[in-house]
């Protein structure tokens, strides 16, 4: 099968523009294991943790690709033929976590795409059947791309209540960043999203969030919740600067290599910080059926897998938000 | 009157070990404002905060010391000529905070030997009168010294409730691991102390809780909460490595410079970390009163004021744990 894989310690040609990535077009199909099915993938997207990936992040090695709608092949009769979005932590049911019901922090998980396990820029990928939720009819591809970065997005709801009253800032208007600022905008808080790229800073003001760029931020400790999303360690510095003495952080970010930081901020003010990860697929789902939150502006470009190489390329340019690989009809 | 003082822009003579620390003989008695205080210091205590602000936290300038108690001299009636401990933050009761209920974090607020006020390492100190605490006779000066710090203990517990089912670490066993670490042996918690000094460790031990090195630490991340006050960034790296996925980790350090540092285990594991610095001054004073915490035997050495800087160099040494400095009688 077709397939963009990362090693990063292969010997790829020079002409590849990203060491150890490559596209294959022989790649084994993949082996499915009891309780998985086998998924086709149709559209995938293109995160910043791939990104990470490329540059070390987490030592993987194998198909890269975590965000996607597929149809579904084998191994279920429920979900056969049917388009499915997929949660990408997949869990053993029996370690203390999954038995404190804290599944995505199961010690023993595989990771699509990320750690242990293949991921979906590929014709093919093996997942559990019940990592799988179908998706109506009346979310498109191009947004059905979006459910697993947007969940992440609901995570910070789900972990940080935000009132209406509150001042919050969203720190990096990148991809999650608009996802974030979007979910956030529904509560009807007071919100700012900071960043430095003045293209997604017009989207967020296009979406009616006041967008300002870092350039122009008054260092003011005002809000009492500011979510740093910018994929970079800067951006934790950005968030202590603008969060209020007893306010939270939530940490989105992360990234390969350590930072030069200084955290003494975070004690003296007592401030919180929330690190936030994987979110709930239902609100997701939910979200975009009911049409609360816009995806299909972020969409830069669209690239055949066969051109996945240059696709991941286009993603780390500032001038693209988000990049899609397409693979199967 | 006689004072240790701290410029970082001051000539020293070379055979003062620590640049921009003095001891003078000729300072200035404090000017007493409104609301004020004079109270006579009998003994100090040195703590790790001291020691960063020499090394440039905060960039503070003038006499040092925050850990006290003293006779009051003048300004109040009612405390006149008893003896006090002194909550060190001086508020102005009327900014947001403040009004907030959150005076700790006061816009405006000065702190004794830390920020825009001077010290207790002198003969007299002023202070806002609401902020003395009376010692009752059955503490001494040898204990009433460690109220302040204590008071910072007990912060962990006002932030972050531990129940007895809990598995605790603190990672550093100095001055402030020792105390907190008695404080949370007070919740009948699961509780282990981590640390690199011998010393210390077997002050831990024989206060009856578990004590381990840094070295023969087993990195498993299975710690409902991980206090982190070691005084150095790369305490946070160890606590990181032992708390649970959905853990808390309570930040005391603080100290100057940046560090490198990877936050990614914060985001993966979603961890919260909360900062943490002044506490309650009557849990710290009740403890000390009904003999629940013991502080005698972490005193390592007194000095004498005129001897301040010679205190300041014994208290950077692992060796001790303690450094007081004895003022008047």
């Amino acid at each position: 099968m077709r397939a963009i894989c990362y090693d990063p310690n292969s010997h790829l040609p020079r002409e590849f523009p990203q060491g150890g990535v490559e596209y294959r077009n022989d790649h084994p199909d993949p082996a499915v294991a009891d309780g998985e099915c086998l998924v086709r993938v149709r559209l995938a997207g293109i995160c910043a943790t791939d990104l990470q990936i490329i540059n070390g992040y987490m030592g993987f090695n194998g198909i890269l690709g975590h965000e996607m709608v597929g149809t579904v092949v084998s191994g279920s009769s429920a979900l056969r033929d049917k388009r499915v979005a997929c949660e990408i932590n997949c869990v053993c049911r029996e370690c203390e976590m999954c038995a404190a019901g804290l599944a995505n922090h199961c010690l023993n998980r595989t990771v699509m795409g990320i750690a242990g396990r293949d991921g979906c820029f590929a014709d093919l990928v093996a997942v559990p059947e019940r990592n799988l939720y179908e998706v109506p009819d009346v979310i498109s591809d191009e947004e059905a791309v979006f459910i697993e970065p947007l969940a992440a997005a609901y995570q910070v709801l789900a972990q940080c209540p935000i009132e209406k009253r509150m001042n919050v800032s969203v720190v990096g208007a990148g991809r999650l960043g608009l996802l974030i600022a979007q979910v956030l905008a529904t509560t009807g808080c007071k919100l700012t999203v900071v960043g430095r790229n003045p293209k997604t800073l017009l989207l967020c003001e296009k979406k009616g969030v006041q967008a300002i760029h870092t350039d122009h931020l008054a260092p003011k400790p005002d809000r009492d919740v500011v979510v740093e999303c910018t994929g970079s360690p800067s951006g934790l510095d950005i968030a202590m600067s603008l969060v209020r003495p007893r306010g939270t952080i939530v940490l989105k970010s992360t990234h390969a290599g350590d930072e030069p930081i200084n955290l003494s901020r975070i004690a003296v003010n007592e401030v919180t910080l929330l690190g936030s990860r994987c979110g709930p697929f239902p609100e997701a789902i939910n979200a975009l059926a009911r049409q609360a939150v816009e995806v299909r502006s972020m969409i830069s470009r669209t690239y055949p897998i066969e051109q996945g190489v240059e696709a991941l390329e286009a993603a780390r340019k500032p001038e693209n938000v988000k990049i899609l690989i397409k693979v199967n009809r």
